[in-house]
């Protein structure tokens, strides 16, 4: 066989990225952002030689006092990168904690994605770039060379919703070569969210392909439905295209997600080889996720062995007219007296839901609902809701 | 159940956005960008009061020559947005046919993804904007409200390879409820890609839903495997973490992987209800892809009925050393006396790899193995494989 030299462009974004290269300077051709050293300080790059000032927005830099209609709260901080003489501007951190961080890059006051990493995730209607450091626990949202489960993305037909609906279904590895029966996880995201925010955001796949593979957490079916009543689907997955992003869409505290539910129980237990009772049902959510969890435990008072409570939105609304919101404590001494394995809560002092999670626990002490209780520091961020996740999954289906 | 207002934050990114926003005049707090009007027009918006230009840089504006290291090639045009008095920026285009669509914005010299949109692909390393005009053939690439297929990410052992390795999988609508086998398509990335360019990029999800739904394809399973060898995973699924991509890895042309490809088989004739014959078994790939479809299916020259090479770069190269590409006239013979339904070949005109493609048709011509060919105009573009994929599988299984 003849031996000749061969190229491949794929596409024409491609020689867009040729074009810019002839006028960056050779040095500067393979420019890494974020790099993480040895010593988990990281440093971030931007080529931007016309460019005035370029600043960094990280969730690792001092927070800073931002005044919302939440009242005054911590927004991410900001700290200038340096130019040096052929206009790379650079910053490198100080050492970092073992955690998954997120970026972005503000120039000349426009917040820009790094152009020279892709791993970005999706908050509300733009991207922002993230990175892990691993040697900790940063470790559990790595995938690691462990035997993996799969992730599916499915649909079910909800016939009190009337509609195909997608769903995210994670399967523990070894699931297609056994004939086993497993446990099943309901795993509920919060408002903004949707049946990706969990895999994604939560690194809920990576976080139970390292527990199940380290001993900490049984094997077990982990269902990531979509929470938003008036979505098929997440963003740019549904029957409505490619729209815009809004934070809180309407309907879905209503009480329509929660009287649908076992539609989703329904189609797992058809679709999954599942252990289909109370003591291999558990159930958990995060800020509305959790406000869905507590309500639908109660509303099918006898299905779920295990709660989880994760930052939960446990605050009446003015459009919580659905029946499922009625009888709340009468339901949920049902809840109690038909028992369960553990009700589990979890919050930061410094959420804005504590003081509703303060009331929230004196009511269960009140009747006698015995939880169990993690309180931990910071807010209604993603990284408590992972550790939340990584200590609530190994006490399941014991 | 009282009634109060409640308000939730969900971290501290949306802060940001909450700062951002009060900088920004009430009546641009939400900008819709791109916006697609009824006469397929599209609008795209920028907010950069501080900026002194603001670019679009778009597939669909009149291409620009540039010089590359192939030569001078087409690259995506470029066309400046006007600034109104608060400083947004606005470019409405003309009339666009029915097509998926990528964009970006250039904001004084620096490339920038659309902040409105998180509607955005990898290319290389960084993000690109995209977005979908219906009306037409467009229509194939979005999620309509049909019986969907499901997607799966699972994992195969590659006793070969010597690694666990990520595949993604279709199974068409109605899988999970039947109990009926189906027939496979294999369909292959090329040098940039992995498993998950089919179902971004490629789209093949929606064309696969909508073709069975209208009754144009069979159902069937499509499976997309990555390409690299060096590789378990995608960037940024595997475990080597979120690291810069290249654009050709290296090993991905010399053989291991084609050699190797049975353990793909084989694990999808385990994991899934399919029917294991020659007749049921088609294989097809873009560029790299197409490569390594013509080199697998000649490989193993009695396993595949349906052949497709897409803009495939038939051309030999100087890491093509393994044991796959020797003897290729004579297993080409083999391949053509052992009969096959389907030999399908398509590329652009201003392809590349047109010239190697004519040849490759020569050699065929004069061993008498009948293809069928399709031209189509432009060059080495997702545009065309989404096109040559939903005619090629129509043609599948009959």
């Amino acid at each position: 066989m003849k031996k000749y030299f061969f190229f491949i462009v794929v596409g024409a974004f491609f020689v867009t990225q040729l074009l810019v290269a002839q006028e960056v300077p050779k040095e500067l051709e393979n420019i890494i952002s974020p790099e993480i050293h040895a010593d988990q300080t990281v440093t971030f790059r931007f080529f931007a030689p016309k460019a005035d000032s370029v600043q960094l927005t990280a969730d690792f830099l001092p927070p800073v006092k931002v005044m919302s209609r939440f009242g005054i709260v911590d927004g991410p901080g900001t700290v200038n990168l340096m130019k040096d003489k052929n206009g790379l501007w650079t910053y490198t951190s100080k050492t970092l904690d073992s955690e998954l961080y997120s970026y972005t890059f503000v120039v000349d006051g426009i917040k820009t994605n790094d152009p020279n990493s892709p791993y970005a995730l999706r908050n509300s209607a733009s991207l922002t770039n993230v990175f892990i450091i691993g040697n900790g626990r940063g470790d559990f949202y790595l995938t690691k060379d462990v035997a993996h489960g799969t992730l599916t993305h499915g649909w079910y037909l909800s016939a009190g919703l009337k509609m195909n609906r997608r769903v995210t279904v994670y399967t523990p590895a070894g699931y297609e070569q056994s004939t086993e029966k497993y446990p099943v996880l309901y795993l509920l995201h919060g408002a903004g969210g949707d049946e990706d925010s969990w895999s994604a955001h939560g690194r809920a796949i990576q976080i139970l392909d390292n527990l199940i593979a380290q001993g900490k957490a049984k094997p077990m079916i982990v269902v990531m439905p979509n929470g938003n009543v008036v979505q098929d689907a997440g963003y740019g997955f549904g029957r409505d295209g490619f729209y815009k992003p809004q934070f809180l869409l309407p309907r879905s505290m209503n009480g329509e997600y929660e009287a649908n539910f076992m539609d989703i129980v329904n189609y797992v237990e058809k679709t999954y080889r599942v252990k289909a009772t109370k003591e291999n049902r558990a159930i958990a959510g995060l800020s509305m996720g959790g406000f869905h969890t507590m309500h639908i435990s109660r509303f099918y008072p006898n299905t779920f062995d295990y709660v989880g409570l994760f930052s939960a939105a446990l605050v009446p609304r003015e459009d919580a007219t659905g029946k499922v919101y009625r009888n709340l404590d009468e339901t949920l001494k049902v809840q109690k007296d038909n028992g369960f394995k553990l009700y589990y809560i979890a919050i930061g002092k410094d959420d804005f839901l504590y003081q509703a999670n303060v009331d929230f626990r004196k009511k269960l002490d009140g009747m006698g609902l015995k939880y169990e209780y993690v309180e931990t520091g910071e807010g209604h961020i993603w990284k408590l809701w992972r550790i939340y996740l990584a200590d609530f999954a190994p006490k399941l289906f014991r």
